[in-house]
């Protein structure tokens, strides 16, 4: 028998797994360029040219024992310190390898940061809608996900409500900007009041309240919109980077926490990380995708494919009719279900072969999210069904 | 501050950080060439040639997108088959990639195992001496470890204290075979009474108790010896095996999980396993080193260097007068300290500037081990300085 734990987890997933065999049907009757799929962020853009190039040169040129071998859990030294300067060229930092900590990506990055921080009965706080796993993260190391519900329409976080949904026992906060799912990015002025009430709370409560900044999508931001580096405005900030989607290597599993010397209990929590990737059983990061992304320190793939996706289902959609605010970052759009039952939404536009996912999975009902990580032949395919999609609902032809 | 659940592990790594730092201290005084270092279990021997041309052939031959993406959270399909029909080449089971779940190395997939099978307060049980991780990983899921007592001087699991062990409460038990420490290969017998036991005990307690066989070192095995494939022999086993040692890739982080169909509520360990390895953080394992064993399959580092490491320091120790059962597999000595505390052995040790790991480590107190997946210079470097602390010890010159 499986633990009791995961009984909720094995019904989700056959729900996923169904939506994944409808669409594979869909495929298989329809070919596969006719089923447009906006339900997974699995990037669409390959990798760099350099990452091919970058491993070829690994081979070529060092020791085979060291590129695969073990190194220290927290991963190389040179490798961190490259990331470190590349940080402090880029932000004004003053980070050194001590600060880096190699993760198997940001998901494995966030479960190494609970796990050294979370005691059972920790809150940890997160904003609506969210990126569904934390809760699981969360879950795992026994913290309770207090939700601060979403801040319509803008989907700006709500710092009234953060402010009083703050206790004694809110040991972190998670955001998440470029946002997954909506896009928006938080402004230097909303990080400098959320970093002004985290400073106020740890006085009043006499606690150590850390931010978690989960920032997968930091280098995907359009029309030149800057995101704030959040070390630099809160001191006990921990930020959790992966190459995934900068580099489009998300299989590899390769990405950082960088944990400043500034941190309340600082020398304990990169003594209690660097443990905890070693027993949750990731040890290190993949060996030698560490020494790629070194040497790809100033690689990123090209953002403007995803802007072009951007832009044309954004304005394909507002024509339409749909609402939806305009993404700055990241590579979904979040769009407002025309109809109250998104899940039911969700139905109409897989009848008519497009496949996305309903606003709940991200704690947010009345909305769908779309990944636009996908060719522009995608985009281009959707359109004219979601525009029949549109025409149902405003004919009242919502299906049972 | 850290978790409280993380303490313990922070003062025991400044333990481990303190004893690697005097090694570096010896290897800046005498030369990193004259300090022997027998403390981790890092492969010196290189991965087969083949690994480098596959990767590079991968890079060649396939999209990047796909190389470098999601797949499914379980692996690959094709890798996954690959592998099942090459163990069923090997060991006549009937797998198919159903059955397969890749990892990140042996560590997330035992991590993954506890995850998917433990309830807070569920009893694992392990024979000391047992690599030390087991008892973290058990812990992160709340689990109780039980841990059996070693057998002297064969290092043998007891079975007879296995079946008084055993209770309602017991969900897996974990062998580990060859061993790490002792080297020792539980034999087809050994196998074959342990499985009647756990049979005659899931009958008397009406329970599933797993078997967990953490197989790292399957492919090091010496003599010709035969280590027996545990799932023909009990249903309700899971194996967990690594490419960590077979094709020396320790930093990679490649693994899998084997889960036959025989297995009590299968179908929902298998979606409990995937999830685990998702919401755990791994997500899934290193993609192209994926595709790297698959390409490899038939492939393993060269056994008859560690085989000469064994029997060189094994023939050089027992004619110093130590102590020691001759390992059939894995690449360890499992030594008996000549003093009672062989903590101020392994000092002794390193005044000689030969470094190697208290048996207390492994729930074994009055052992050391060394880990002999070190070059054959270390080893023939290593033995007249072991034969300085034997005397030393016959001298009574024990030191403070």
């Amino acid at each position: 028998m499986i633990a009791k734990s995961m009984e909720s987890y094995v019904k989700g997933s056959s729900a996923i797994r169904a939506m994944f065999e409808e669409g594979a049907k869909l495929a298989k009757i329809y070919g596969r360029e006719n089923v447009y799929d906006f339900s997974l962020g699995n990037p669409n853009v390959a990798p760099p040219e350099e990452i091919k190039q970058s491993i070829i040169d690994i081979l070529e040129a060092e020791e085979p024992t060291f590129v695969h071998g073990y190194m220290n859990n927290a991963g190389y030294e040179d490798v961190r310190n490259t990331i470190a300067q590349h940080l402090n060229k880029l932000h004004g930092t003053q980070f050194t390898e001590k600060n880096i900590l190699m993760t198997v990506g940001a998901a494995g990055g966030l479960n190494v940061t609970f796990k050294t921080l979370i005691d059972p009965e920790d809150e940890v706080i997160a904003f609506a809608p969210y990126f569904g796993e934390y809760r699981s993260y969360a879950a795992n190391y026994g913290a309770n996900l207090v939700v601060i519900p979403p801040n319509l329409p803008t989907f700006q976080p709500d710092l009234n409500k953060l402010a009083q949904s703050i206790t004694a026992k809110t040991k972190a906060i998670i955001i998440n900007s470029p946002n997954n799912p909506t896009g928006i990015v938080y402004s230097e002025e909303t990080i400098k009041q959320m970093a002004q009430i985290l400073t106020d709370k740890e006085k009043e409560f006499g606690t150590d309240i850390y931010l978690i900044a989960d920032e997968p999508y930091r280098e995907l931001a359009y029309d030149g919109v800057s995101v704030p580096y959040v070390t630099k405005y809160y001191k006990n900030t921990i930020v959790g980077y992966s190459y995934s989607k900068s580099l489009s290597l998300p299989g590899e599993r390769i990405g950082y926490l960088v944990m400043p010397d500034e941190l309340s209990d600082f020398e304990n929590i990169i003594s209690a990380a660097t443990t905890a990737n070693r027993i949750l059983g990731f040890v290190n990061a993949p060996s030698i995708m560490q020494r790629v992304v070194a040497r790809c320190i100033n690689s990123a793939v090209d953002v403007n494919i995803y802007n072009k996706n951007r832009e044309t289902l954004y304005n394909g959609l507002i024509e339409m009719g749909y609402e939806c605010i305009k993404p700055e970052g990241a590579f979904y759009l979040f769009v407002k279900s025309p109809i109250e039952d998104e899940a039911e939404f969700c139905n109409m536009a897989k009848e008519h072969r497009v496949l996305i996912v309903p606003g709940s999975s991200f704690a947010c009902p009345g909305y769908i999210r779309m990944a636009y990580c996908v060719s522009y032949d995608t985009i281009i395919g959707a359109l004219p069904q979601m525009k029949k999609v549109m025409d149902e609902v405003k004919n009242g032809a919502t299906k049972k």
